[in-house]
């Protein structure tokens, strides 16, 4: 079967004049072969664009790619959310890697309001980089004054305090870059998946961000529409091993894993 | 703090030159003081690129976000690895919301030999494009010929069964897409995180992609390797809720979950 033969391919397209039923397809109110009969059964329609949270996510070269993905992927599906990727300037921004490249939309200045600023992590070198980019600081610190929340993942945290908005606060970060964050700044470093500190909202390393989503998303919403996220995501963690805490890892483990990343980055 | 003091800039400028000691600091190895020298307490530099695995990722318009990006996290974390994004033209690709954009770095006929491909997820519009787009479906049982493994996320399984590369396997998908898979396929449907059927690693919704990449960092490498990518990019999931399994959820809450989707796409 390596084409799609007319009668399916009629079906298929028939979908969009279904969307009503399509949409209860697959959820227990509609029998099996109304299910069966488009791939994912329910139809897109864009609705409420705009209406909902304006989600705003810094780009800047060397970024590692999970964080603001990840995000973005769980956000995006709050009721009229926008998320718009924004850099220095608008175009391709490049991962920590060299080998991925997310497209800015918007300049800082062309960012206007957001209700939501997230700040990923990065490698040693974006990380830096960012710290010592007075511009980007200054410009996160005049959109803070406007958010609902300002939230980071992984290294994000060293950003924020770099910009200065985290003194005197509680934070997470990256689990290898606590010593940093604490003996730098003015933050009390907390171990944790993700903190909240007033607006302040700090994911750990990388993955912690799809986590700190969904609870940004009950704090936007409610926890029904926060749980019915994590449905459409199907975030039913099962990795095949359970060794991505810190905390219970050997000197060894952790530096094979300092060195995977060392290794991967440009 | 609103500003980097000279001491601290000159410190973080040391890192390149203090390379060796970076990658011990925070492992236990080195002292406090050293790992808050940096704030990665490593030093960046891409080390045999090319040597490991050549990992493709499919971009299409429509895919959902995390599907392509979550596995790239992972697998660009193995050594000597290179990922890829490719799409029919070059250029940046759009997601299911239409927010964002990732760049295909090639064309199809420009992907060279791969020994992994990867087909990501869409909602309808995107998955129905991709099984109707007949250059696709042949680039992808061209490729697939010389791969070690060809692997899926979400409805991707759908794109892969369309290919003809499915038949009289075992196979998972999107939760709301396993009665189509099964009945429009000679395919059996099992809702398991991700499922393996020879050469071919099927994973569940969008966020099953990084259990299924760990999964298959460890089939590329070792356990030990993949243990240690879980725990560079920290995946040690935590998330607020536990609502992300379709067979534990009620009808309402799988219908809440499907709207929220439907009407967060274009």
């Amino acid at each position: 079967m390596t084409d799609i033969h007319p009668g399916r391919r009629a079906l298929l397209r028939g979908t969009t004049a279904t969307a009503a039923t399509a949409v209860l397809a697959g959820t227990g109110l509609a029998g099996a072969s109304e299910a069966a009969a488009t791939p994912y059964p329910y139809a897109s329609e864009k609705r409420g664009g705009g209406s909902g949270p304006r989600i705003g996510i810094l780009l800047y070269d060397g970024y590692s790619l999970l964080d603001p993905t990840g995000p973005a992927e769980v956000l995006s599906r709050l009721p009229g959310a926008s998320v718009t990727m924004l850099a220095e300037r608008r175009g391709p921004v490049r991962t920590d890697t060299g080998d991925v490249a997310v497209v800015a939309e918007r300049a800082l200045e062309e960012a206007g309001r957001l209700d939501v600023l997230l700040v990923p992590g990065a490698g040693n070198r974006g990380t830096v980089g960012a710290m010592e980019n007075r511009r980007l600081l200054r410009w996160i610190r005049e959109t803070d004054r406007h958010t609902r929340f300002t939230t980071s993942v992984c290294t994000g945290s060293l950003i924020l305090a770099a910009a200065g908005l985290l003194d005197g606060r509680r934070a997470t970060t990256y689990w290898a870059s606590g010593p940093y964050l604490e003996q730098n700044f003015d933050v009390t470093y907390v171990p944790e998946r993700y903190v909240r500190s007033g607006k302040f909202l700090t994911g750990a390393g990388v993955s912690a961000g799809l986590d700190m989503a969904l609870y940004l998303a009950a704090l936007l919403t409610d926890d029904e529409t926060a749980r019915a996220v994590q449905l459409a995501v199907e975030y039913d963690p099962r990795p095949p091993f359970d060794a991505g805490n810190a905390q219970r890892a050997s000197a060894e483990e952790k530096a094979r894993a300092l060195k995977l990343l060392a290794d991967s980055q440009v």
